[in-house]
């Protein structure tokens, strides 16, 4: 497989790229290839699902899991500038789906034609079913005005909780628990529903819950939507648009 | 373990919830416990790393692994809006290189007293020892103007492409490569030095490479920038504030 081997005349070398001994430190060597193709199996199988939550609650040691998981993001700064809002009440989850069905019907209008007329039909998020909801915010504030790594790139601390979605996202395929990812919803009004102050961005609202069978493709390509881009059109080799000459 | 156990009488019942049967659908069980754990320790063990960079080459089909994982992310309306430009040159690196530390210095200037005088002395890139660097960009008119489940959240394809760049650092764990997000960047300054256009958005920077020894946990907890945040603290339920009454 893939583990690379150093020259043994390396090896008891710790000097200069290891980190200094003043610092706990740990093994990074590969996983056994089994653990490796499960790392790669989750990440390929991961869906976003809409239509095929089951009813059943998620245990709560598992949903613990996976806010780990999600804990376990790297953010700049080491900010941490998340929230998790676990949501399972009917009442805020049927406001939260009505306020999802009003921003589906503004979407579809500004489709024209077929276009439209498919839009309208998608079911774009499980909010009627998902036992759980998890909103992901920002907090903004959380380290004062000046964050160590956000200066040159503002966003930075927004992209720090959209890793933690994609952390949470990849541990629950492991642990059979769907996650879609609901964006046709207007802010406001899940701020409103859920109390969440102007100072705290949302980022994201998450539909979880136990699912049996998924698409086997992202469902937007098996309906037609949008195809699978070929990836060797999107790798440039050393500068923007120049093609790699070899492998990459 | 967490696999959930489904009343027998619903095991035939594929209605509402399961996939119709006109798309290709999958299986979607919880993994083995062996392989759950091994996703969990890839998001627990994965690091920001900077300094522990060894200088051998990464094999172009582990290269190719984490840029499927990274193209296998989910994206807002299926746009796949990422690109990814693979940066092996010496002399492009050395220039992304003096550009961060320009940008370090800038922003070692905005912090006071001890912080600044700790901050000057972080090493926050490892531009200088990574063997390989991967631009993540984000083309934000892929799919014309009107992109399904942007509308409500213009932000979401870049989020899309921070996906893609959490997938590449996760499966990069388990393959024993280390990534290094490098935020300290202008990035006017790498748009010119990889000629990226200006309708393409920069999303992140990494440096990839072998690593033997990474950090136990977070570099900058280890140097004490900052505290690892506990869990609990972060966690509401039903609403903003509301602490949860059982487990989560």
């Amino acid at each position: 497989m893939s583990r690379p081997s150093f020259p043994s005349a390396r090896a008891a070398d710790r000097s200069p790229s290891s980190p200094p001994s003043e610092f706990e430190h740990v093994d990074f060597a590969p996983f056994a290839a089994a653990e490796r193709d499960a790392v790669h199996r989750a990440i390929a199988t991961r869906r976003d699902v809409r239509g095929e939550f089951h009813p059943d609650p998620i245990a709560p040691d598992v949903l613990r899991r996976l806010l780990e998981a999600a804990h376990r993001a790297p953010s700049v700064g080491f900010m941490q500038p998340w929230n998790f809002v676990v949501v399972r009440s009917p009442d805020e989850k049927a406001r939260l789906h009505a306020a999802h069905l009003e921003a589906h019907a503004v979407e579809a209008s500004l489709f024209e034609g077929d276009r439209a007329t498919q839009h309208r039909r998608l079911k774009l998020a499980g909010l009627d079913r998902a036992p759980v909801v998890v909103v992901v915010t920002c907090d903004r504030d959380r380290c004062g005005p000046v964050v160590l790594g956000r200066t040159a790139d503002p966003a930075t601390d927004l992209y720090s909780c959209v890793c933690a979605v994609q952390n949470l996202w990849i541990a629950a395929r492991a642990e059979g628990i769907g996650v879609g990812w609901v964006s046709i919803l207007d802010k406001g009004r899940v701020r409103a529903i859920l109390g969440i102050p102007d100072r705290i961005e949302i980022v994201a609202v998450l539909c979880l819950g136990h699912v049996r069978e998924a698409f086997a493709s992202p469902e937007l390509e098996q309906r037609g939507w949008r195809r699978r881009l070929p990836l060797d059109e999107l790798i440039f080799e050393d500068g923007w648009g120049r093609r790699p000459s070899g492998g990459v």
